[in-house]
């Protein structure tokens, strides 16, 4: 069983499962606990007070807090991990949820909830229940099966005096909901981000635009494989795999309506978002990846779509579900929401949007003009394929300096296990700027930087089955070999190739995009000066124009959720957008192994 | 296990899951096999060949039938019964299918089936699946997510080469199915009529409106009660109640649809109709009948009512399901079905259509004006609370004759075992005619009848329990007790009340009603004129006029089927008849009184 955090703050709940230090897993979460030192167990300022089973305190935190606070249950965030279900609570001016950019929208929902007090049947009015509510509304409405199948036992309860919920869908209006009595005050909706490793889920309030709560899960579609590819794989070789991957992935959805419904009637949630890349959508509806999984890489649908929550087995009486358009086969609908919530869209400006995974998706326009393209940067930047690569949890190096000697720092300050993502760029661009590995990705052999580097750096670079590799810690062992530098060189050059890709297609120069936002949890934790330093991104781009915007994905969800001129705004930006197949391009191998330098 | 005949007869199919006679069996499945006696054992016209278990030969059967024609295993129609299942071929000439009036329906389908040559991706060609299907079109297509996950798996099978079937649907087109190749041809159709006892299926070519099956099996909610009521408060009391009789009505629907698609793919049938009274529409949509079985009678939706066929668990795949508007919440759309059937709406002239039953359901007007209501006859006329009552299958005595004696004939020829609705009818009439019963229903005891009655006849009027009863049969005894003469009063007089209100709201007189239109099974088998003499019917109106029409609801569903006009008609239909609730009628009491008269 994985453990469960739980962060409470006023009104609004994030959860989280995962096995991490509760500074880490806020941040995930989406929610800040102060630090200054970056959780390296040195400013004790992330004091909290979990309520629940806890790990045991460390040295630092006996070091740390005062007998008193030890006693009392206080722990560092930085230090302690949840052992089962915790709950955190955390003081409401503390909780900041400034990792992602914040979108003021004026909801618009097209959910309305009206008061009506219908005639009572007599003999003398046969009128249906149905017949009653559209004469009372003085308009026809569709109404489901659904509706139907509750409507006379509703209306009786209510004693024919009834809150009736419409939605406005299409041009037309249906009758979502009918409850008995008064009830226009409770009208939510939840926005989701399904992401290949994690789902968000965030729940609203539909008339205030308030945010009620939040949960992310693992997706539960993990046993299937950590990439999008291994998924669809099974979703096509294995008989009755597509179902297994529906039913798991609307698991995890239930799971988060759950864990965000603690003060809330699930009946009152009318209307719900979705947005992910294009697997996760298709996946997410039951309709096979397969064509999406192999060349020519064509979706089954893009346009986006409206469905009732029960057809996708979503435990919401009487919700909508929107799926917001696909951009393209490999720029799902994750990437419109990262536009939506970055204002590419509107931007007077040229600006570029990234999100770097396993997947690299990337935007890159103004409101003149937005192109997008997919680059299979493969799960290096996940420490996959690397020797000593690991992700970004506790043990691994995610900060690296050569001064004298190797300066290395790890997540939760342990012991080292290996390096994640952002200790590889960390690393690589050091060992660039050194000039211990060259601009074309060689590793140098020691006997040619003797007397061009400091002793101790020098003996670092050792010489392994006839190949030599740059040692980051002798004990425990972690190093970085020529074959992880080729990794990681293939990976950065894949992302960069699109950027210019892009860029060409649009007829700019790198000195024209004024923004680089960085999507996705990875994002927050790359360090720019790095990602400028090994050419990830563009090494005209100053450091100051690149910045992080967290989860900008589910936010364009919860845009869309609050209103429905955004959500006609996603479905123009979809059809606006110009997906782009980088092998299309005429000088694409060109521009590729141009990517591939380490300083450009 | 109830045994089940289906007769075969070039390319229709008829079924029937019912213990009778195979010449009753062919009757209630829509089939007349040849017979002059009328099924007495005289004429041997019936004679047929039953392949698998039947009854063994009657003394009659080897009285009428040469030992040649019985070691080929010839039969009787009118003796022979299935033991178990049984197929009879009967040749088409012979096929009659004139118990109900069959209207000739110009097919004019909502569905259309169109073939198209797609473009096949490419990687200059990235269009989601739906966007090519639509670009062939030239124009927007509704989807549901079931046709869209069957989408890509279909468009590749048939190598982009596709027939898509499009539904014209509340003025906008859906995609209703996608198979691969040229599959124009095959576009069918279902009719249901959702009887409470019987339910009626019509498999029909939707493109040239020929039969190509038809089937009928019993109610699936029979151990649920034989009524409306029964059903409607077992759905209203039991926990899950409603769930069950659902299940059960939708389990015989798939039943039929088994029945009807020994050569049809079920994948090509993609339109349903369904008519029923409204306590059968409420279960078959899982909606709770509870306002319609207590006053004051409310219907939770009369408007007519498309449907996926998932959506109440038929196993039609591709198929939508009309369900025709209810004209009130006692008169159904089995009598909206009558009406189409019989074109009361387009009669110059005023007709009067009548439904016996348990619920008598009536219409009466023309092209002008048509007024309908709702008749609870109770179950007398099916042989309930009637002593020797019983429904109409062997043994029933159905025709009585009063001369010197009483002469009685049992259907089966059988040994008398009681007495059915036809019989029940035709004994009273005959007890009026002779004087033995008076006007007022007064069945007058022997002494006053002395010298005015043949002796024999005079004899059979016995006391039993200080009241008088008139026996029909002595051995096996059958009789007709005064009680049974208020019975039959009572639900006769509830007939003839509603028609008479009907006849006063329109203003008319009984000789302005140029035809009246006998529905149902029952309607068949009615003597007319003893109908008129026990005034079930206003005795005004002459014998020839009144004709049987059979099963005119199910005609009315399978016009409904073949034809948008119909559909809209139907439509028009259920909103211009004024549904009468006969209790309102000022003079209801006195209308009523009078109507109990044996005569008027």
């Amino acid at each position: 069983m994985t453990p469960r955090t739980t962060f409470i703050s006023g009104s609004t709940r994030a959860s989280i499962e995962a096995d991490a230090t509760f500074l880490e897993l806020a941040q995930r979460a989406g929610i800040s606990l102060p630090s200054l030192c970056g959780g390296r167990g040195k400013c004790a300022k992330c004091r909290c007070h979990p309520q629940g089973p806890s790990s045991e305190p460390t040295p630092l935190e006996r070091e740390l807090l005062t007998d008193e606070e030890l006693s009392r249950g206080i722990r560092l965030g930085c230090q302690a991990r949840p052992r089962g279900d915790v709950t955190l609570e955390i003081e409401e001016e503390v909780l900041d949820k400034g990792d992602y950019v914040e979108v003021a929208v004026t909801p618009d929902p097209s959910v309305r909830k009206v008061y009506l007090t219908l005639p009572v049947p007599a003999l003398h009015d046969d009128l249906a229940d149905i017949e009653r509510i559209r004469n009372a509304l003085g308009r026809p409405v569709a109404v489901s099966l659904e509706v139907l199948r509750r409507l006379p036992g509703l209306l009786r309860e209510g004693e024919f005096r009834i809150t009736a919920t419409l939605l406005d869908h299409a041009g037309s209006e249906e009758l979502l909901a009918v409850e008995p009595g008064d009830q226009r005050d409770g009208a939510y909706g939840l926005a989701f981000d399904i992401g290949t490793t994690t789902v968000a889920g965030y729940l609203v309030d539909l008339q205030t635009g308030k945010e009620i709560a939040r949960s992310a899960r693992l997706n539960g579609q993990q046993p299937w494989g950590a990439d999008v590819i291994s998924r669809a794989s099974h979703a096509m070789e294995q008989r009755d795999g597509l179902q297994a991957l529906q039913a798991a992935v609307a698991g995890t959805l239930n799971q988060i309506i759950e864990d965000c419904c603690g003060g809330v009637d699930r009946g009152q949630i009318y209307a719900a978002t979705v947005v992910g890349n294009a697997v996760m959508h298709h996946l997410a509806l039951g309709i096979s990846p397969a064509s999406i999984a192999v060349s020519p890489y064509v979706a089954a649908i893009r346009d986006g779509l409206s469905l009732r929550a029960a057809e996708i087995g979503l435990c919401l009486p009487n919700a909508r579900v929107d799926f917001l358009p696909l951009i393209g086969a490999y720029v799902g609908s994750d990437t419109l929401g990262v536009i939506l919530a970055t204002g590419l869209d509107e931007s007077p400006e040229i600006q570029l949007a990234v999100d770097i995974g396993t997947n690299g998706e990337m935007a890159l326009g103004s409101r003149e003009r937005l192109l997008a393209c997919s680059a299979p940067a493969g799960p290096a930047f996940e420490g996959g394929e690397i020797r000593y690569g690991m992700r970004a949890t506790t043990g691994a190096i995610d900060r690296v300096r050569i001064g004298d000697d190797v300066d290395i720092w790890t997540i939760g300050e342990a012991a080292p296990r290996g390096i994640c993502g952002s200790g590889l760029i960390d690393a690589l661009a050091q060992m660039v700027q050194r000039g211990i590995v060259d601009p074309r990705g060689r590793l140098l052999p020691r006997p040619q930087l003797e007397g061009r580097l400091p002793a101790k750096v020098l003996d670092r670079i050792t010489d392994r089955d006839r190949s030599w590799e740059f040692v980051l810690s002798w004990e425990p062992y972690v190093a970085v070999s020529q074959q992880d530098v080729r990794q990681l060189q293939l990976a950065k050059g894949t992302i960069l190739c699109g950027i210019r890709v892009l860029m060409d297609e649009l007829g700019i120069q790198a000195d024209q995009i004024r923004r680089v936002l960085l999507a996705g949890a990875f994002g927050n934790f790359i360090d720019k000066r790095s990602a400028l330093g090994i050419a990830l991104l563009p090494s005209e781009i100053p450091a100051e124009r690149i910045q992080g915007v967290g989860n900008a994905a589910g936010q364009g969800s919860r845009m869309s959720l609050l209103s429905g001129k955004i959500r006609a705004r996603a479905e123009a930006v979809a059809r606006r957008v110009e997906y782009f197949e980088l092998s299309k391009h005429p000088r694409f191998e060109e521009i590729f192994v141009e990517s591939l330098q380490l300083t450009d």
